[in-house]
């Protein structure tokens, strides 16, 4: 698998995934204005993943600055920090990466600036390396869910391209497949961005593990067929009473599992889980350009001109139709979440 | 309005809604096997649309023979029957057309052939001119269950473009719109075709009447936020026991509906009750080509080379979710439709 995101010769090197999967192409940003603007256009995307590049994104801009004092340097990286956090409002893991590297900054005020720099570098590196450990964790955890002979559907892509490798849903995924269980992944493509069809296809075809590509207004009439028998995403954010922000459509999966007695699963990492947010009614949700929806990556238009249009990133699903949260530290109920990792 | 469909110099003049909402451009089928193509490559598509377009084919059809007997007459109209009828299995006005057609070819034996040519165009433009009747009629059963203020949640085109004229479930909404009632549609773009977003959006701007457009997965969060009123659709094959099958999503939409207690709608002429066909299990649903997923319209691949596809065109919503089903003989429960239709 290539990587999502890596730090390489001075720079954050992107896998360019608005370009797959026709292309597999990087992007090698030099300053950290360029890896905000990734961010933004979608070239790396999926929460873990956002946290882990804009982690690598506070380093390289903070080994740009020339700057004299502890202070100025400080008040930089704060500012470099900022432009980070005004890229997408949604995903909890980018506010706490960037929290974390402002939190190195503090600690390591007593060494020399080029010092600080250099453990900057290593600290982003850190969130990357326990990234790709908590997904495999959470994989050990959650592929008991997962039985012989079952099909999985998804929702948009959890998968190691939304991390810094292996995934959280599709982690899961990846993990019951490696325990020899022959099972299959009905993926619904995800409009309006198609992260589906793009990403998690491509990914699980990669790695030889049977995938069916489906559109969105699919998942109801397979799970009345009894052709789905759970359902397993990632999640943008948890709140603490376990509602889940997650990629416009999930809701409504959520309901259709409900209405067919099919268990709904979500994967993801203890950043992602935010206790400073009571319930998904507190959780902003980013609204997108309405071209997203008018045409297809960016194509002819598919709608006529001058049509009004929704576009929410994500939704919120309740806590009630989550059957359970799947993280590193172990399998929960969302009611239980709060309990578990407060402090 | 544009007409989606007449008979005009001699030949099946058809709006070609592929072209949609691009272009306005008009394809004029000079012979059966041409109107056959054009319903299959969805240039003219809608239940009533199929049955009013097969029923121009057959009169097209049977106008070029060559023949000096009613036997040989006769058995070439069959012929052309038969080919446009594996046009497209789940539509059943398709049939109901044709058949209307086969009887009056029957009534009309004792004539002299030039006559019955002559008779079999007067009736197809009578199945025309009754659809639009009949659509009027459903407007004005249905519209007294849209309020002053609501927002329809609609799913592919029943619109104008989905019959000869006025449209069944956008029937409803027009006739609502006449009544002076400050109503907005919801227009689901519905995917793979994306009817929703070329056909519906456009026919709706045409005549003024407020439209948003939304992404099929869109519809449960927006359910759950309160703004949505109520659901109406169209149906392409009603079963005996009231289960409606419709385009793919549809179902979906009538899961999300119900466990938001939103009233669920189906609108649809008489034609389109099948009480041949005891319930939904029976109904064929046509499997169409993968490559309407794998790209859009046509276009680039959306989703990498060789992945696995399904591609059901319609799915099938039980009676238990439907609130009412409008007709042009009134609006009735679908446990009703079998003893108020029954001969």
């Amino acid at each position: 698998m290539v990587p999502t995101v890596e730090w390489k010769n001075g720079a954050v090197r992107l896998l360019d995934q608005s370009r797959l999967p026709d292309k597999v192409e990087f992007l090698d940003c030099r300053d950290y204005r360029t890896v905000a603007r990734a961010i933004r256009e979608l070239r790396v995307r999926g929460a873990p993943a956002i946290g882990v590049t804009a982690a690598m994104g506070v380093a390289l801009g903070a080994q740009s600055l020339s700057v004299t004092t502890y202070e100025e340097f400080a008040q930089a990286v704060k500012d470099i920090c900022q432009h980070l956090a005004e890229t997408r409002p949604t995903a909890v893991n980018l506010f706490w990466a960037l929290e974390r590297m402002q939190r190195t900054l503090d600690e390591l005020r007593a060494l020399p600036i080029s010092e600080i720099m250099r453990r900057l570098v290593e600290e982003s590196q850190r969130i990357l390396d326990e990234d790709v450990a908590m997904n495999k964790a959470m994989g050990r955890h959650g592929a008991a869910l997962i039985h012989d002979g079952q099909t999985v559907l998804t929702h948009c892509n959890a998968g190691a391209l939304a991390t810094a490798g292996y995934g959280t849903a599709l982690g899961v995924v990846r993990a019951a497949w490696e325990q020899g269980k022959k099972i299959r992944v009905l993926a619904d493509e995800t409009r309006p961005v198609l992260q589906g069809a793009r990403l998690t296809a491509w990914e699980l075809m990669q790695d030889g593990i049977p995938v069916t590509l489906i559109t969105d207004n699919m998942a109801g009439a397979l799970m009345r067929q009894g052709l789905i028998h759970l359902c397993l995403v990632g999640a943008d954010r948890i709140a603490a009473n376990g509602d889940v922000a997650n990629k416009i459509g999930t809701y409504s999966v959520a309901v259709l599992a409900k209405a067919h007695g099919i268990p709904f699963y979500v994967a993801a990492p203890y950043s992602t889980i935010d206790l400073k947010t009571p319930s998904g009614n507190q959780i902003p949700i980013e609204q997108r350009n309405p071209q997203e929806v008018t045409s297809v990556l960016g194509g002819p238009s598919v709608a006529p001109s001058g049509v009004d249009v929704l576009n929410p990133a994500f939704d919120v699903t309740p806590a009630a139709y989550i059957t359970a949260i799947i993280t590193e530290r172990g399998t929960f109920k969302p009611s239980e979440l709060a309990e578990r990792f407060r402090a």
